[in-house]
């Protein structure tokens, strides 16, 4: 993925996993530096809607607005950091 | 929660997500240092079958045999590395 891409497309992430992917509420997770091949399959696994429960309905709603290469490119992004 | 006992339950976890919590996978997710409140919720989602999927399989089995004190040991140890 473009990890310049992915930061632009970052803004979206920033208002609960942070700006710089340390999260700033406790209850969500922390993705800066996380393995890249993970962070697509959580993405999807929103996206798909394999994941349910109150805190995955948020991110089920925006990982559904995410195409694959935002994903990609969100994924290289914070791996990276 | 108990970060010692954390340590010793934790054994079962080392096989994917790496002697410290930095994963020995790459669709595995590092654990180290993540929100000790997410990781007791990823852990119950699983535990609660709210999380589907090829990568979901294996965690749920592990988090049906963790009690909840368990879990709250376990992320008191992770969160701390």
């Amino acid at each position: 993925g473009d990890a310049a891409a992915g930061k632009t497309k970052a803004v979206i992430c920033a208002a609960c996993h942070g700006p710089a992917g340390v999260a700033a509420i406790p209850t969500y997770p922390n993705i800066a530096g996380q393995n890249e091949q993970y962070i697509k399959l959580a993405i999807k696994a929103y996206k798909n809607g394999e994941r349910k429960g109150g805190q995955a309905a948020i991110m089920t709603g925006i990982a559904g607005s995410l195409s694959d290469a935002d994903i990609d490119n969100l994924a290289a992004y914070y791996s990276g950091l």
